[in-house]
């Protein structure tokens, strides 16, 4: 096969910045998602900490529009875009696509619970057929804490098998290494990227030939998880794994969305992003506290932009 | 308060057609959907077994408008319109209220999971603010099984105290006889309307106080559903309900929502109506067999429209 170079690396699912009405706020975003391309960190816009399934279709839509008329390089931004509708799913696949973004991360559809592997096969089949783009590249998205419904290794090997350029890879948020291992053993090998779906297993990955991390963290962290990242074979990569490990576990003390829109708020003094859409709700002013003094005492820094 | 009588009885969640290309067939769903009206059924349009989740907003609109287009009454139909985006619930909940719909089914927001009570009256309150209709009417759509968010009477009794006219009631599809049963000891002398998720609590329900129920099989059964809702102080009652309850355990052997379509394209001689969008899959020939020749068994009759 002969196609770019994919992308690799630490990507952010980028938290959105909302007005006190809750409107989506596009220069906060903008210039966010500058910053993150300063730290070498990619943009996994409209990820599960993006609160991106709180977003319509057209405001994602419209948000992405944003940035790229920005100048945002769409060769370092990996959309969200499964949602529970097929309809919707291609609308905003064929979107990113056309745009010339990187790939897209793709929820399985999540309303239906117990779906049978032959329905996930044919829905995803579908996404690809209908967008019918040779510049497609899936990552498809398993958080089955949250989706319920997640990517089977089964599943996995059927669209390879059939779609082995549009199948790029997968993002593996259950939280558990080894499911992350297992992926890795049996699809790594033949070019399937594995992403990470927290820097807590970073190293972890990257050992086992992983492509990198999409980590709520990456938000407020990213250049330390970057530099892990580039440095996985240096003799300090534990210490720098271990450092992660204690950023992320005093931010993810409390629920991780509204913790990473307060720690936005704190350090960009700018009290506008701690606003969450319901039905999430913001931290209370003593987690607030809790997670600001936390962060305080192991010296961690986030300009101020 | 002065309203209009609410709506009460039976009501199906309309399965939606689709073509072999997947998209919705509104000639066949008006169709069906003025049948069921003479069979004294409601319209619960949307609904989970309406595939609903697997529609976009525009479909979901669209369809609806084809209906009124139809000269069906919307005073009969009770469209579900909640989505994950507060954005979207919000446009669907608006469109069905202008169209003068008797309610909207509506439920959580269900992408994110162990949500607050307190985001989770937000999101209602920042709905009804929104629409900011007197007509508008919510039935709150309980469903744990399926959209794992539920329900909580905690959050009724703070959405009720503020928006008595608004909040008129909920289906309840927990499967769970014990929780309508609170929710109607709870809320059901204040006006609060408790529709059964299911005909087989169809009596239950009534004798403790119910509005009637939304249930998958009245979309192949609404005659016998609905003559249980109007005699069910009569003496045969229990009678009505067991022959309700066979019905139903022989429909829903299976998948529930290809196996209604399977009935529908059997009994109406037409082999589109068998068809789902994925992530859903049809039955197998040998599952609709089993479903045909059990309703044979027992002498079931559809009229083919």
């Amino acid at each position: 096969m002969n196609f770019k170079q994919r992308i690799h690396g630490v990507l952010a699912p980028v938290i959105t910045p909302f007005n006190k009405n809750l409107s989506p706020a596009p220069e906060r975003f903008i210039a966010r998602c500058k910053w993150l391309l300063t730290q070498n960190c990619g943009l996994a816009v409209f990820g599960t900490n993006s609160e991106a399934n709180s977003l319509s279709v057209n405001e994602r839509i419209e948000l992405l529009d944003a940035l790229l008329a920005a100048d945002i390089n769409p060769e370092r931004v990996m959309p969200g875009t499964g949602c529970c509708a097929l309809t919707d799913t291609v609308r905003l696949t064929e979107h990113a696509v056309k745009a010339g973004c990187a790939g897209v991360l793709m929820l399985p559809p999540f309303y239906y619970k117990n779906v049978s592997e032959e329905g996930l096969y044919r829905y995803f089949s579908e996404v690809i057929e209908r967008v019918g783009d040779s510049r497609l590249r899936i990552y498809l998205y398993h958080i089955p804490p949250i989706a319920v419904v997640g990517i089977t290794p089964g599943l996995v090997e059927r669209l390879l098998k059939k779609y082995p350029t549009a199948v790029a890879g997968m993002k593996d948020s259950s939280g558990n290494w080894e499911n992350t291992k297992m992926m890795l053993d049996a699809f790594g090998k033949s070019g399937f990227d594995v992403f990470a779906g927290s820097e807590s297993f970073l190293l972890a990955n990257m050992k086992n030939g992983g492509a990198g991390c999409i980590s709520a963290t990456a938000n407020v962290n990213p250049a330390a998880i970057d530099k892990l990242y580039r440095e996985w074979r240096n003799p300090d990569a534990e210490t720098q794994q271990q450092e992660l490990d204690v950023v992320r576990k005093t931010v993810g003390q409390y629920e991780m969305i509204p913790a990473l829109k307060a720690v936005m708020a704190h350090y960009s003094n700018d009290p506008d992003w701690a606003t969450v859409r319901p039905p999430l709700i913001e931290l209370s002013k003593g987690q607030v506290k809790d997670v600001i003094d936390g962060l305080e005492k192991i010296d961690f820094k986030m300009p101020a932009i």
